[in-house]
C-alpha cells in the first residue's frame, strides 16, 4: 500500500492511499480518516460507498464528515466506485462502466475481467484496512449515497453480523425495477437470482434482514421518482418488520450539499451503535 | 447577475453566481451562502478571500463553513482570485496572473487592463451583494487564506470602519518582504508607496489600525518560513498595540484540511463581533 497524501484534519489524519488490487486487477485508490486516538487503541470503522461518477475524492472533499468522526472516534473509509485505468473497459456514459461499478462482481465479458467491486469492498479492502489501520473490525458500520446507498444496503443485508449499523443518503433501493439498474443486466446478464442478491428490496423480500435502517432522501432530488423510489424500500421493510427511519428532507437535491447537511446526524446514529 | 447554481445546504441556500464586472472587464463568478432566515431579515456578511490558484469553488467545496454560518446566521461570500477568460493576460505559473490577483489594482501593462481585484472586492462586489442578497452591510467582517489572508488583512486595515472583525488562515503578512510578493512588483511597478498599501505589516508600520486580529497558522505549513512569516505580523502588532491572537497549530499544513478544521472557530469569533 502506497501513501498518496496525508494531512492533519480536525485533530486526526486524512489520508489517501493506493494499492494493487487482486480483486480488480488494477491499482485502486481510497481514502481513510483516522481521528486522534490513544496509542494502541482500536477504533470502529464506518464505510462510505459513493455514488455514480464519484471516486474517493468527492466525499473526502465535500462530505464534511471529519468533525463528527473526530468527535465520536470513528475511522471513515471511502473506496472508489469502479476499477480504473486505460486497460479497463468503459463506455462513454456516466451511469455504466468506470465510476459505476454498482458494487457487484461482473460475470459478463468484457466487464468480468475487472469489475469486481463486490469482492473488493466486502473482502479485499476490509482485510487491508484491518492490517494497516488501527481498526476494530468487530465494530463496523456502513453508509452510502445513491449507487453507494445501494451498495451499503445490499452489503449490510448480506452481512448482518458484520455491520452494527447501516444508513443511506438517497439510495437506489431496487435496481431491478429502475433504469439505472440496467447496469446489473449488463454486469450480471440474465441471472435474475444474482441480480436479486444485488437489490435491497429483493433481498428483503427474499428473507434478508437487518434490525433497522436509516435513510435520508431529499424531495427536490431529480432522481427521486424514477430511479430512487424509497417507497419500495418502505413497503418491503414494513412487510418484513424492519425498523426503517425514512426522512424526506424538504428542498434538498441529490448533491453533496444534501449529504453534508445530514452527515453528522448519520455519524451520530452510527456512533451510538458502535460503542464498545 | 446570473445564477449558475443553487442548492439547499444546512437549511440555507448555497448559490454560485456570475456577472459582468466593470472593475475587471470580464465575467466574474462568486459563491454566496445564505442561511435560513426570517422573511425580510438582513444578515451580517462574512467575506472570504481565497489563496493562490483558487477560484470561489475551493472554499465552497472544502471550507466546511455552512454549518457554522447556519448556526450563527451569517452570509458567506467567496469571490474569485483574479479575472478569467481567454483575453486576460497570463503566464504559465501558479503564483502570478490568473488565480493570483493579489487583491490589487494593477498599474503596469498588460496587467492593468484586467487585474483590478482591489476595486472588485472592495467596491463593485459589495455593491452587488448589498443589492441582490439579504445583507446587512452595516455588519461585515472579512477573512482569508494565504494570498486571501493578505487580502483580508489589507482590506480591513484600509477600511477599519467597514469591518467589525478580521481573521486569517496562514496569511501572507508582508508581501514586500517575501518571494510571493514579487507579484506586487509586476502589478504595481516601482511604486513602493503603493506596494506598502498592499502589505499588512507595512500598513501597520505606516499607521493603519484595527482593534484586534485572529490568525491561525499550521506549523507543518511548507510555506511558513519563507513566504508567510507570521512573526513579522506579531512584531508589527506588538509595536502598534494591536491585539493579535496568533495560534500556531501543531501538525497542520497549508491545505483546506487546516482551514476546515478551524473554520468554525473563526466564524464563531466573527459572529460574536457581528451581533446587532
Amino acid at each position: 500500500m502506497e501513501t498518496v497524501s496525508t494531512a492533519k484534519a480536525h485533530g486526526g489524519t486524512q489520508g489517501v492511499y493506493r494499492h494493487a488490487s487482486t480483486a480488480t486487477g488494477t491499482d485502486m485508490t481510497f481514502s481513510v480518516y483516522v481521528p486522534d486516538h490513544a496509542p494502541g487503541a482500536k477504533l470502529p470503522v464506518v464505510w462510505y460507498l459513493s455514488g455514480l461518477t464519484c471516486t474517493h475524492a468527492n466525499v473526502t472533499d465535500k462530505g464534511e464528515y471529519r468533525r463528527a468522526c473526530a468527535e465520536h472516534g470513528l475511522i471513515f473509509v471511502a473506496p472508489d466506485t469502479s476499477p480504473r485505468g486505460d486497460d479497463v473497459p468503459d463506455e462513454d456514459r456516466w451511469d455504466f462502466g468506470k465510476g459505476a461499478g454498482f458494487y457487484v462482481d461482473a460475470t459478463q465479458a468484457p466487464w468480468s475481467a475487472y469489475y469486481r467491486m463486490w469482492s473488493y469492498v466486502t473482502g479485499e479492502l476490509p482485510a487491508l484496512i484491518a492490517s494497516a489501520f488501527p481498526a476494530d473490525m468487530a465494530r463496523q458500520s456502513i453508509m452510502g449515497h445513491s449507487m453507494g446507498g445501494h451498495g451499503a444496503l445490499t452489503t449490510a443485508l448480506r452481512h448482518p453480523d458484520r455491520f452494527r449499523a447501516v444508513s443511506a443518503f438517497a439510495p437506489i433501493v431496487a435496481p431491478t425495477q429502475v433504469p439505472w439498474g440496467g447496469a446489473l443486466d449488463r454486469y450480471l446478464g440474465d441471472d435474475m437470482a444474482a441480480k436479486r442478491r444485488h437489490d435491497a428490496v429483493a433481498l428483503i423480500e427474499d428473507g434478508a434482514r437487518v434490525k433497522e435502517l436509516l435513510v435520508d432522501q431529499g424531495d427536490a432530488d431529480s432522481f427521486l421518482a424514477e430511479q430512487l423510489r424509497p417507497e419500495l424500500l418502505a413497503e418491503a421493510c414494513a412487510a418484513a418488520g424492519i425498523d426503517l427511519t425514512l426522512r424526506m428532507r424538504s428542498g434538498y437535491d441529490h448533491s453533496y450539499h444534501f449529504i453534508s447537511t445530514f452527515m453528522a446526524d448519520h455519524l451520530a446514529w452510527h456512533a451510538a451503535r458502535l460503542r464498545a
